[in-house]
Parts: structure tokens; sequence; C-alpha cells
């Protein structure tokens, strides 16, 4: 937690209060049950139910989902997860699914709460002197279903919150993916903005794609956490990187959930398809493919987070990355807590992560401060 | 292509003549078309239609899937490609999608036909003195669709073929995945006779998994074969990991294609997704998780090519697979042919792939013959 050298977790979640309260006056998914004595004696903890697979009609709604306690939405909780694990400063995201659900008619207004009630806890934190020394920043959530003029003119007034480093997005974009032209104007925006982007998937693959839902339910939540979190982020920046997005909006910044999915692992692969692609007008066809090479949009428009759980992994990420200097620190807290009575000890979805750092970059100190805090600093340009 | 330091190619496809004539006499995928003098002036090569998303009804026939000449059938062919890349060896293999669309009455027939097609090819090929020195052997195929004890049958009489060091198979087992318990039979045949297993996809992942076909369509073959295939490959080994496979079969050995999909990126987060799973036994739950870490099944149950056209993938798989030992060279051969007049130069496929153990393993030369050909000659048992 040195000053000098600081750990900054640019992976960190929080359902602020005004948020919980959203979800819990909806009845579908997402949503938050609170459950009433008649879920039985001991009233358990409110369920969030996130997935649309959490959602099981066969299961009481006291057991859908996950418990959420107090950790998703108490500040207080998420500096104590700080000073445990040795984190200086982290940079708060809405949790998925963010506003997606929202009607256009309320995405604006309810954006610009939430976005300034980040803003006014982190301000709030950083200006306290019982701080203990630990820094908040955020990023903000853009309201996607309203009309691209709010979703620019919200990215414009997130530049005027000193607090707030970028934002937070899914992948559906307006509704039909990122590579959906409509976008352009909400790029062009981010990019001229020189907002950075922390990309994060939600909805997984179908279940289909696993075999099907009683294939997926034998396994828990694993199939689509473990797989189809990141096998979505890699189609959405896929599909990006082949309509030109990254042509088009040469300056757009990326930084992408769970060391991209497995862009990383894969980048060579797609790179060779396209080259090998007779449809695209380069090889004779008629479509036009990507004019950049996939490992210069990695250099150049993309940084990765470091959870990824293990060295091979973050191995190739930093390969990937082309750099030390694109790869930052994250947690993912408050998932993956410890499941018995060791809560208050460090977390072993942390130690995993910060250990693949320390395993892969031995007697390189400097690589390791910067993906542990340096880049962040840099790169957000924090106050530390 | 010294024979201290063989270079020997484990992921090369052919469709034998027997094979060619199979697909030839289908009409509904996989199968071949032939076109007529209707189709134009200038009749072109046959096509191969072996994807579903291949067979595009708004297209011509002449036009679907991809021109397959001698390159896919001529041992001839095999060799000259061979000699270009300096490929001592060749362990052929049948593409995909193997016997998977056979009727039970036919398929143990078609699968002895064929792998004594490739058993005879391959030893008359080893013994012919104007070999030029290369070497063929083979993985076989197997009847899957046959009844499970024609399949252990066809397993059992494959050790008693010289040329034949292992099999291929798909992802779909006997129709229900690589997960299904009625594949125990199948498995216990393989590992007491000490059958490789290569691994292979062929399904890709559901249209709606990339957002629906339009979308799909917009990039020709890219997102299917650069991402479809290898996430297949990814969900099958977690299906069989997470269903205890390698806990009830200790001694399978797997060789994974195109580096294991995006197993070696993903183990880490598999593995912290199984260690946070409430519903898993060990967490206090009601269901059966795997009992073995997916790093020792990485080390002592899986093989990986070196398909992944690039370092970042390659550094993680070698990380993954624990050793240099347990990664071998490949070229998919004759998929992603040059697509120019270029076709009797060395192809970019093979290249990148040759460049990313170059790049991974400066230095280290005994590393590099290992994954060239030593780990093959070895663990093969190929006699060069």
């Amino acid at each position: 937690m040195s000053v000098s050298h600081p750990i900054v977790d640019i992976h960190t979640h929080m359902y602020p209060p005004s948020y919980i309260k959203l979800l819990a006056s909806r009845t579908t998914v997402p949503y938050i049950y609170q459950p009433t004595e008649s879920d039985g004696p001991d009233t358990p903890d409110p369920r969030l139910i996130i997935l649309a697979s959490d959602d099981d009609p066969s299961r009481p709604k006291a057991l859908r989902g996950r418990p959420v306690d107090s950790t998703y939405s108490s500040f207080d909780q998420k500096r104590a997860f700080m000073k445990r694990h040795g984190i200086s400063c982290s940079v708060i995201s809405l949790a998925n699914p963010w506003l997606d659900f929202l009607d256009p008619g309320s995405a604006l207004t309810t954006a610009q709460d939430i976005n300034n009630d980040l803003e006014r806890a982190s301000a709030e934190n950083n200006a306290s002197p019982s701080n203990d020394g630990l820094k908040l920043y955020a990023f903000g959530c853009l309201p996607l279903s309203a009309p691209p003029e709010d979703i620019v003119s919200e990215i414009r007034r997130l530049k005027t919150l000193k607090h707030v480093k970028g934002v937070i997005m899914g992948t559906t974009g307006l509704g039909k993916g990122l590579d959906d032209p409509e976008l352009d104007e909400v790029y062009s925006a981010l990019a001229s903005t020189s907002t950075l982007v922390f990309l994060h998937p939600h909805y997984g693959l179908p279940d289909s794609a696993f075999g099907g839902p009683e294939v997926v339910a034998r396994s828990g939540h694993v199939l689509p956490l473990a797989l189809g979190f990141p096998l979505e982020t890699t189609i959405a920046v896929s599909r990006m990187y082949l309509a030109g997005v990254f042509d088009r909006h040469p300056k757009l910044q990326f930084l992408l959930a769970h060391s991209g999915g497995t862009i990383p692992f894969l980048a060579g692969r797609i790179e060779s398809c396209v080259a090998h692609e007779r449809e695209f007008i380069a090889n004779g066809g008629s479509k036009q493919g990507p004019h950049r090479s996939i490992w210069e949009v990695l250099h150049s428009n993309i940084y990765l987070d470091a959870v990824i759980y293990g060295q091979p992994g973050l191995k190739a990420a930093i390969a990937a990355a082309g750099s030390v200097d694109r790869v930052m620190f994250g947690t993912d807290h408050p998932f993956f807590p410890p499941l018995g009575d060791e809560k208050d000890s460090k977390w072993l979805s942390v130690e995993s992560n910060k250990g693949a750092i320390d395993g892969c970059l031995t007697q390189e100190e400097e690589a390791k401060r910067k993906i542990l805090g340096g880049n962040a600093v840099s790169v957000l340009g924090l106050d530390l």
C-alpha cells in the first residue's frame, strides 16, 4: 500500500444503494428477491438473480441466484476488502447488467443518478481524513437504451466528474451488438473525449452452445461463468474487429475484462482466418474485412485486466498486449468470495491473480508494479 | 528433415479416395457437389460442403463451401507439401466430420475400410524406396454411431495395425457429448489399450451464440472457424472435466486440436469457478464436482498441438501443458492453403505456426526439437 508503488484494482464492482433499490423493485431478471417469513424460520439474505439461468422456476426464489449481502453495496466493506489485500485504490464500476434493461424514458436520469452517486462517494472518501489512505475512483455507466444523443450527452457530462475515469459497458450496445453501425456516433464521442471503455460480459452464451440447459445445470454456475463470460467477450470484440470498428475509430480505447475473454489466446487464429478468408476483398471476395492487423489493434486500442487466475493465461495476455504497460490488476470483488467462514481472510480469487503476476514476472519488479498499479495510475490519470 | 531431428506433423488431414466417394454420394451436409455444365462454361472444382453454415440455400451449390481439389485425397500432394515444409513424417487423420453422420448399420464396416486404407497407404509409402525419406502414420477413425461393442472392437483391432497410432474423434461422442456416461465403456477400452485420442472440433457453436446467421454471414467463415472451432473444443473438454471423466479414467490420453481450443488460457478461471461453486459437494452443495485439479489433468491426461498461429497462444499452451514435452507441431493441411497462385511456395498458415515455435523458444534448441517432432516420436512410438 505504499504511495510510490500503489496497488490499484480496476475490476471491482458495486451495486450502489440506488441500484439495489432499483433491482429490489423488479420481479423479472435482473432482480433482487427479499425472502419473507414464508421462506422459512431463518430468513436468509436477499437473493440476487442476474442471469437468466439463475431464474430457475423449479427452485424457490429464496434459493435462486446468489445471496446478496452488504458486500455488494457498502463502501465500508469495499474499504475493508481493500485493506485486507493491500489495495490502495479501487476504480469502482457498477456490476452487470448495468442499465441494459431500462426503458428508454428512464435510462438517462437513472444513469445520471448512479454516476453522481459514484462521483460523490469517491469524492467524499478521498477527502475524508479517516480514509486510511484508501482512494476511490469510478467507471461510469451509460444509458444505452436511451436515444444516441442522450448517450453522447452523458459521455460528455462524465468528463466533468473528477472521479469518473471511464465507462463500463456490456456487449449488447444499443441492442444489436458492438458492431452495430448505429454505435458510430457513440464511439466517436468516446474517442473524442478519450473515454476508456471497460468492456464486461453479462449474457454469456445460449444454453444450446453448451449442449442444453440440463447440461449447464449439472455444474451449477461453472459453464456460464467460467466459459460463457469470456466467450461472450471474445465474440463481441471479434465482431467489432471484423466489422472495422477499430479502423473507423482508431483512437477508441477499450479495457477488456477477464484478460480479454480468450482474445489473447485466439488472436493468431483470428488473424490467420482473416488472411485465408476467400470472401474478403483482399482475397478476391466481395466483403470488406478489417484493415488493421489484430495485433496492431491489441497494441493500440486494447488494455487487458489481469483477472485470469493463472500464469498460462496471464503470459498470453502480456504477450498479446505487446507490453506489460497494457495489463492491469483487478479482483472482480465482490464476486467469488470465500464460501466458508474465512470471509475475513485473504480471498483465494484475489490471491490467485496476484500469484499469477508474481509467478510470471519473478525478478521483474518494475513490470509487476506496473501491472499492480502503475499502469492504472498513468492510463486513468489517478491522483494517489 | 534430418533423421536425428525430424519434423513430425500430427495435425494433417486427408479424405482418402473411399471417403471422397462416400461424400460425393450424398446430397445433405456433409457432401461433395460436383458442378456440371449447367453451373457455367468453366466447370469449377468440386465443392466440399461440410459445415451446416456452408450449405447456404441462397447460393448456387457450385459456390457453397470450399473447392476440394486433389490436395484433399492425394498422397502425392501430401508428400509434396511435406517436402516443401521440411516435414519428415505426417500422422494423417481423416478430416471432420469423420463418420459422425453414418447410420449404425454401415458405420463399423466403413470405419474398417477407411482405417485399412490409411494403414495400407502408410505401409506402402514407408516401404517404398522412392519415398524420399518421408514417413506416414495415421490416426484411425471410430464407428461412433455403431453400438459401443463395435466401437470397442475397432479400438482393439486398430492396435493390430502397425501404422495406426491413435484415433481422431469429434466432440459429439455417441450423440450426447463426451461427458455421456455411456462412453465409459469406450473410454475404458481407449485407456486400457493406451490409445491416444486426437480430439478435433467440427460443429462449432450455434449461430445464435454469434448473434444470429446474418452476423455470421458478414465475415465469411471467420467466426465459425476462428472462434466456433476452438470454443467447441473448450466446451467439450470442460464438460468431460466437470463430469469427472478424467477422475474415472485417469489413464485416458487426449491430444487437443488447435492447442486445446482455449483451455490453456481459461484453465485458471475454470479452476477458480470450480473452487467457488456453491453447488459442489466440496463447498456444501449437492453436486459432484471434479476431484482432480484441471492443472493435474492438463499435466497427465492432455497433449496439445501447436496449431495456434502466434506466440501469445503458444506461450499459454506450453505453460498450461506444464512442459514442452506435451506440445506437438501440426499444420492442419490441407486447410488454410494460400489463396493466390503461390500454392507451390511455403504456406503462411504453416510458417506462422513454425514461427511461433521459433519465437517462443529462441535459444532453446532442444525444446524446439521436441515440439517440432521429438515429442511425437516418443509419445506415438514412431519408427523414423
